[in-house]
């Protein structure tokens, strides 16, 4: 019988042991995709209790809450912070099997040295021992970052930010950690939503020009990429419903653009085609550059259409979309390949069924420009749980080369977040474990050993190549 | 090494013994959905040998005996009982890793306290002493469900249906368990059957109006939906190819309507757009009454024409299918929220791939109008099964509340099913115990205890609010 | 801790390993498909040196090396063999997780008494001694089938073949291993490549007639069907992107195929339509001719356009294609089955998401023609590894009947690959074992090693019923 939480949480051979406390437990952590805001990093921003901290944006935890039947007035509405947390904890007490059970957990002890569990019976206590610590030196953002052995943020940043608070923070030497922006497009494609010319205008003044067409368009976020390159920024990020293979000429592209800014809103086969050409000019943009593209997919958004009204997007709503087929996916990279243009990729899936497609799709575009050229991203948001980090961790080495993955990341909103790191760690460490336990690989724990600080460390560093900070 | 099928049958640590023995095997079962005649409940039938209650309508079975080359002579043909019985007991005999394995086991114990294996050699020894026993007293069908714990049990009924045998059994004063009926109008929403419009006579004769409008149509059911909510009713069943999302007007839906009356059979659009419009109506009445709606999907029914034509529907040629878009199901839960006629709903996919795309879907509609306002029903039909429960299960617990959960139902039309929902608890007994065990939760029993007793008797109990019986 | 690769690697408890070394590992081998050369087995061909033998085609380990971001260079270009071989075995050292890992391990010592482990710092070591065995007798084609208890060697064969290597090693009497041709008549079906009208006359000069109607195709086909059973083959295999489902009227069919050799492509549908026809007439041949019918599908192939210039089909750029209707495949069947010519069948995907769908597929055309009359192929190419294996044994076992299971086959180019069937035996052993281990099967060893001896071999015996060669 293990303990909860002990120092060998999920660790249960010697071999996991071995390689959680001596290859993966002191390396230090490149987060590099998160949503923290560089503003709140730069001005070190305080929090009054845990609830502001913990629960204020976490919308992981307003889902779980809401599931066991408690009121939107303790998760969003205007009960007190005390009340909010006193409901979170009597949720979390009975969630058994969710993997905020581990988190919330992880997170009171590595942050707040809470070692017993919280539940409903401990509340008071948590909130009281928690809040003093909140109040103590250290636990502003910066301090919390640190305390993390934080080594490399990459936050989501629109090609219209001014990216002034990455400046600040570049030019801050009194904060070592490394923080870059990373460039998120969405809005420069997304040319179905109603605020589409709206977004234009933005960037056309942050690009200081006029965009009339596609090609003005791709050529206005040609200045904004060089900006953010001049920023430090080695990836994209892209949210998509699917990856999409919809080739149409220059002229089609230009008229599907030009009828939007018109006003007329596009059908979905025009959609398909513009957002293809749009993902092949931004990926030939990265080639170029030699930096990351990333891909996110899988994802139906804001599908309680009241909750939305009164709460917008990023609050819980969002679930599994099953369509994406392989074959465009496939199609799209070797369409980029085909003319030298395909940047480094990283592929998720929030539908982890695409685990396989995926894993045989990098197979098809690797070569010695990187070890793990395309990569599969480590399980991603609803599937960052034991069992699918696990499954993307074997499927992955099924079917690809694990050793040269570049591992994990948070994509959080939190500043508490990190400890997600240290249970990627734990998991990979049981997984190879019970492989040398059952005689599935080798006592050999040198290689092992290599293997486990490069996943949870060096082959970030090597594949995205930053710039790190002078310390 | 553990015995097969002792008293710790798949209890494999000492915390899912504990759990099982002390918070689960005491528990009633609330049948909420099967597919029994009130009928041969009312009229207390008996059967002359193991095979009449066994095998006769017993689909599962007749299965596994084809893919294992036994002629259909000895499965639904002319072989006597005694035959059919030694030819499936020589295919069980070898079934390793098969459901069947388990549950006809079970129930050789449970039911005919024969502790030995069924095989060919045992065949003669279990057929003599289980015919002894069901000419014993008790072994008639009201007899099984009393030794069975049974609680509550909810038939699947059509709109025009009398419930002549539920008001008999309701006054029954002699039978103490709740047999109520549940509403399955799929014979109203297939209009692409050739016998749609028979069907529609038959509900005009039952909720004595005529039909000739798809107004006219909602009217009569709603009719008959107050009528079964008279005699008890609280759930709806409906069995979908897929959750379909097809918005169209009024008008549209009465031509569809309309056409079908007159001999034409809709196009695949036509069709999909009248579902849709049907069940969006059929959702608003659940809404209306507090009732709960089960969607069934990922069927392929009847997929061998010959064995069609012999034997009809429900005898064995079914299969998955596995296009279901998530896209579709959010968004037509997303339109009844909309209209704030969302009822309780239970979702049930035949492709257990849909698991994650389902689990996250429920998120999106939870709220304090349940625990487990939208659940993920327990693993169905052909993935009954130890590792489809145990998905179901894991998935739920990782993705949603699993403590909210309302557990097993049968969905069976046999007297002898019972000893599944005995199988469920074990299954989720052992998860519990490995997570205990492997330190994935702490050895708090009171909370465990708590959560099992609810998923096997107490949430079931809280969510359909079923009116009992009085004793 | 269990040693790697020790006598009772994979086997973890010792039910298992009873199983597998009193009922499996005696067994031989059927291997009833592959893609090995008849010409090299009748010429009995030898190698210089293990790249030659191990590396020269297998794409598997390609991909594996490209992942690991090695060059080109060392895969299939001009690096010497000595360099290839020193550039796998580095890779191989770290692959844990990956199937080739065990393979290539098991080839080591099974066929090179290398008891030790590859990587960078053996691989002189190990390139020494192999070759130097090479070098030795015994080390042929032949000698290399010989040293495996291999019986029967099914190739893959198109129609237009002479057969003339298989006739030569018919009449061999010095070498007793039967090899028989497999029917694969892709290139017949495939009309929308564009070197479709040059294979149809070859198949012209092959069936001695002309070939201007779909008619005449399937004629043409004929008399190669009857020349292909009269050299001993007993079985079809077909690559498809999926089993497709497209009734059309045979004058629809032949205007098709008119205009394709006219010079036309055809579109989307008027392909499926083509493909749905031409399978169901080869599908009535097999039917008349007792045959089996293998459906291979789930497979995107050739994704990368520029390795692809270079190198050519079959080289280690394929994919996973998430698009295979399940409701298409049991409409195919269920039309065959209607018109009384239904083959034997072996339906495999690529995509295990489809495990389950294909499962109850079988069970809607079992009857007792044979034991597992369809029958769900052995996970196929990426999926040949630990987690795939035991999934496909799992699934067809919880939702068919596992011991009717016609087992493994190596689907390989390479005369190494025999021990897949003995890592495949394992698996099998393995989860068995832990069913009896954990009580859900009896210790009923009798049983449990026919299940094996059966699934091992015998059932794939009887089920293709190949006219073995007289010894």
């Amino acid at each position: 019988m293990k303990q909860f939480l002990d120092k060998d949480f999920l660790l249960n051979t010697e071999a996991a042991k071995k390689l959680f406390h001596e290859a993966a437990e002191g390396q230090p952590i490149i987060d590099y995709h998160c949503h923290l805001s560089p503003r709140e990093i730069y001005e070190d921003i305080r929090y009054d209790n845990i609830t502001q901290v913990w629960l204020g944006g976490d919308h992981y935890k307003w889902r779980l809450m809401r599931s066991a039947g408690v009121s939107e007035k303790y998760i969003t509405g205007d009960a007190s912070d005390w009340e909010k947390f006193e409901k979170y904890a009597e949720v979390l007490g009975k969630a058994v099997g969710n993997p905020l059970y581990h988190w919330s957990h992880l997170e009171l002890r590595r942050f707040f040295g809470y070692e017993g569990i919280l539940n409903k019976k401990t509340a008071k206590e948590v909130w009281e021992a928690a809040n003093a610590k909140l109040r103590s030196e250290g636990y502003s953002a910066r301090g919390l970052i640190r305390m993390s052995n934080v080594d490399t943020i990459c936050t989501t940043d629109d090609p219209a930010d001014t990216l002034e608070w990455h400046e600040k923070l570049a030019a801050d030497r009194s904060f070592p950690v490394t923080v870059l922006p990373a460039w998120r497009p969405d809005k420069a494609m997304n040319l179905e939503k109603v605020t589409y010319p709206e977004y234009i205008a933005q960037l056309e003044a942050a690009a200081g020009m006029d965009i009339a067409t596609f090609r003005d368009l791709v050529a206005a976020l040609h200045r904004r990429l060089d900006f953010f390159a001049s920023r430090g920024c080695k990836l994209s990020d892209h949210a998509l419903n699917y990856v999409v293979y919809a080739p149409a000429g220059e002229e089609e592209i230009e008229k599907i653009f030009r009828k939007r800014m018109e006003g007329d809103l596009p059908d979905a086969e025009a959609e398909a085609k513009f957002k293809y050409a749009f993902m092949k000019a931004m990926a030939a943009e990265y080639a170029e550059r030699n930096w990351v593209m990333q891909l996110h997919y899988g994802c139906r958004r804001d599908n309680n259409p009241v909750t939305f009204r009164a709460m917008g997007p990023d609050t819980g709503f969002d679930c599994v979309d099953n369509y994406a087929p392989s074959a465009q996916t496939a199609a799209f990279l070797g369409a980029l390949e085909e003319e030298g243009k395909l940047p480094k990729t990283i592929l998720y899936s929030l539908n982890t069924n695409d685990n396989a497609a995926i894993d045989t799709i990098l197979g098809c575009f690797q070569n010695d420009t990187a070890v793990g050229r395309i990569q599969h991203g480590s399980a991603w948001w609803f599937n960052d749980h034991f069992d699918g980090m696990s499954e993307q961790l074997k499927s992955l080495a099924s079917l690809g080369y694990l050793a040269g993955f570049v591992g994990m990341l948070t994509d959080s909103r939190s500043f508490l977040s990190y400890p997600r790191h240290e249970y990627f760690r734990r998991i990979l460490c049981r997984i190879l474990g019970e492989w040398v336990e059952d005689g599935f690989y080798p006592e050999d724990f040198d290689t092992l050993k290599e293997i486990v600080a490069d996943i949870s460390y060096h082959n970030a560093d090597r594949y995205f190549g930053f710039d790190k900070k002078q310390a």
